[in-house]
């Protein structure tokens, strides 16, 4: 594959292009093709048609979804069209796969309603002119049972099974329902009902993503690259990004929590989230990258940075600088006395304050906390650097805040 | 299942009725549960909905086909409704299941022709009135994904994968098209959409009778039972009836050659005949059994009794009368001055003569069959005695005939 990803001489644009469209991305299947595609649309002027699915059911985007949103993007940017495609069909159905529970059935209304949330969150990403929103109940209703029919001959059972997890449910006596086996067929359908060159999607969706180039190929078409997007790291900087998890950032939080967030991930977690999320040229990224480097930019100087255009892209630049002034108001240690550098700790809202001094190493038992708290030397300390004693050790602490044990232990306690 | 059924006691009347419907019977599923829905529809005078599917693709019935009809004549006569199923819709798809060649394709016209066809050949059997002739395509052709999503989600591809074919092909690593999963669930659909009490099919439909059964349940009906005909054996003897073993009696067939071929089976095979074609009662065959091994009856009467019940059936009476009358003349030894007992021989059609002497073991080889002939010692016997010599050894051998080897061997000679 690589050998043969060689062969294809591109002009340097279109070189500079693929870099650019492939930066971050996990695999792209087949490389030779993709960047025959590219080379195609360049001469021939002709946008890529650039197909990703989305499921209603959650309209409730987080950082995690924008990557693959922010891939789109970049299609955009140079110059291909859009197709993002809202799977409102089976959304209605509601389909099982691999999940334990089985998943609600949205009413038409409920899509509708989704569909629109969706829109509103997307287009502080994509570029409206260059996006087609599309329903797969356009194609996907009106197939009778003669279509799927044909549909289903162009697939074997065995190949189904290959795919991971039926397989191995398959081999572990797991019930699979024959409408599981529906579904990547449906979504490979849709690749055939829009003449996809190009469909995005997680690593999760490889075998899926794969059954639209079979289907296409199978229905005559020339068949779509696949691109699979990474999946986001969360706050924690070990966990995927999920909103279970509680270490996501959701983009229609209040500005001041994404950028606060974002500021409070590690400086090796910037650096993905630059590669994935950030607008900057890789070039840009590069050199970021050799100056923090070199000692040339402070890392909390490229967070901001980072920061700053996340929180701008979800609401505006004036809104963004504001609540930059206002974090750096809050942290900056200099106007409140505080130590210039407050380590932190995460920890799980609800927990009681004994136990979260424990929990941070700042007592060695619970008996020692408890103590600590007794004999007040624990302090809440306000963002103007007034402090208010804690005298409550069964107190659940639900805020994030600075506490002082003693005399000189500064903690910034962050809720999970 | 046996102690099961046994606590089901029904009067008297609807034991016989039992044992009317069961005869020659491979399998009832559940025997108890057939039992509970004969007595439900002898107390409430609700006839039963008795379903069984014929493919419109080859109208040209053969008696092998007709044990089912026969059967279905039973439920009839019983009182019951039968519902006569043409798979129209399936016909125009073109099942792969199980097929090494693909299946032709039927067009609409084709299929409405093939169903006139089959309507003509089995209400010479079945009672217009009692039956339903019903096409699949009715509730089929108008099915949508959503619907087609809902019975899959009925069904898993483990269950799917037991059927015995489906279970080999996969181990063996041969292709399975995910459309022949459809088809268990289309058959089994339409006993959803006809409410069906009971389907009859070969012992080959087991699994996809067995799927009804499933899908009534899954979608709340009470569920149908079962019950498997058995194959009939051939002219031979051996294989089952088939056009492509050449050992069948196409009910279409000249009305002397269906009483001819019937006088041509041996005595054994005539009781399985009986069981499984004859409209006599299972009384007057134990009966006719009884006499025929006590010498009160001559198994030929016995043959001609069935051949002449079959003749009519398919013609009337009177014409069976006269083709009996026909082969009598012509078979009757008195009338000839042949032997009584002509043993019979069995040949392939076109063995030249000298071969099929050999082959009959009138001769030990070859070349005293060529002496045989040139010695002119070989004649063919007409229907009057009237005798031919044959002297090409060479002559291929087409028809039947009463040969005479010598001066006192005889052999009625019968194409395969």
């Amino acid at each position: 594959m690589a050998e043969n990803a060689e062969e294809i001489i591109l002009p340097r644009e279109v070189e500079e292009e693929f870099t650019e469209l492939t930066r971050g991305i996990e695999e792209v299947l087949p490389v030779h093709e993709f960047r025959k595609k590219l080379l195609k649309a360049y001469e021939t002027r002709t946008p890529l048609r650039v197909k990703a699915g989305f499921d209603p059911t959650a309209p409730d985007l987080h950082l995690g979804h924008t990557v693959l949103i922010q891939k789109l993007r970049q299609f955009q940017k140079f110059g291909h069209r859009v197709l993002f495609l809202i799977g409102d069909y089976t959304a209605m159905i509601g389909d099982p796969t691999g999940k334990s529970e089985t998943r609600k059935v949205l009413s038409r209304r409920e899509v509708e309603e989704n569909a629109k949330t969706y829109k509103e969150q997307v287009f502080k990403i994509l570029d409206v002119q260059k996006t087609e929103i599309v329903f797969n109940s356009t194609w996907l209703s009106s197939l009778k049972l003669e279509d799927i029919l044909h549909l289903t001959g162009k697939y074997t059972v065995a190949r189904m099974l290959e795919r991971d997890d039926f397989s191995k449910r398959y081999h572990d006596g797991q019930p699979i329902s024959l409408v599981e086996f529906m579904y990547p067929l449906m979504q490979g359908y849709d690749s055939v009902a829009l003449k996809c060159d190009v469909e995005l999607g997680g690593t999760d969706q490889k075998f899926n993503l794969l059954v639209g180039r079979d289907l296409q190929s199978a229905y005559g078409q020339s068949t779509q690259c696949v691109i699979m997007t990474p999946l986001l790291v969360g706050l924690d900087g070990v966990k995927k990004m999920s909103k279970s998890l509680g270490n996501y950032i959701g983009i229609k939080e209040a500005p001041g929590d994404i950028y606060g967030k974002l500021m409070s991930i590690s400086d090796s977690l910037m650096l993905d989230y630059y590669t994935l999320l950030s607008d900057k040229s890789t070039a840009d990224l590069e050199r970021i990258k050799k100056e923090i480097a070199e000692g040339k930019i402070h890392p909390k100087k490229a967070k901001a940075d980072l920061a700053f255009e996340i929180t701008a892209r979800f609401t505006s630049e004036n809104v963004a600088r504001e609540v930059a002034a206002e974090w750096e108001k809050i942290h900056n240690p200099k106007e409140r006395g505080l130590p210039h550098d407050i380590p932190s700790f995460s920890f799980i809202p609800g927990t009681e304050l004994a136990l979260l001094l424990k929990e941070a190493k700042l007592a060695q038992s619970n008996s020692e906390a408890r103590r600590m708290v007794e004999q007040n030397s624990i302090y809440r300390v306000d963002e103007s650097g007034n402090e208010e004693v804690l005298t409550d050790f069964k107190m659940p602490i639900r805020e994030g805040f600075i506490l002082r044990a003693g005399k000189r232990k500064f903690l910034r306690i962050v809720p999970h």
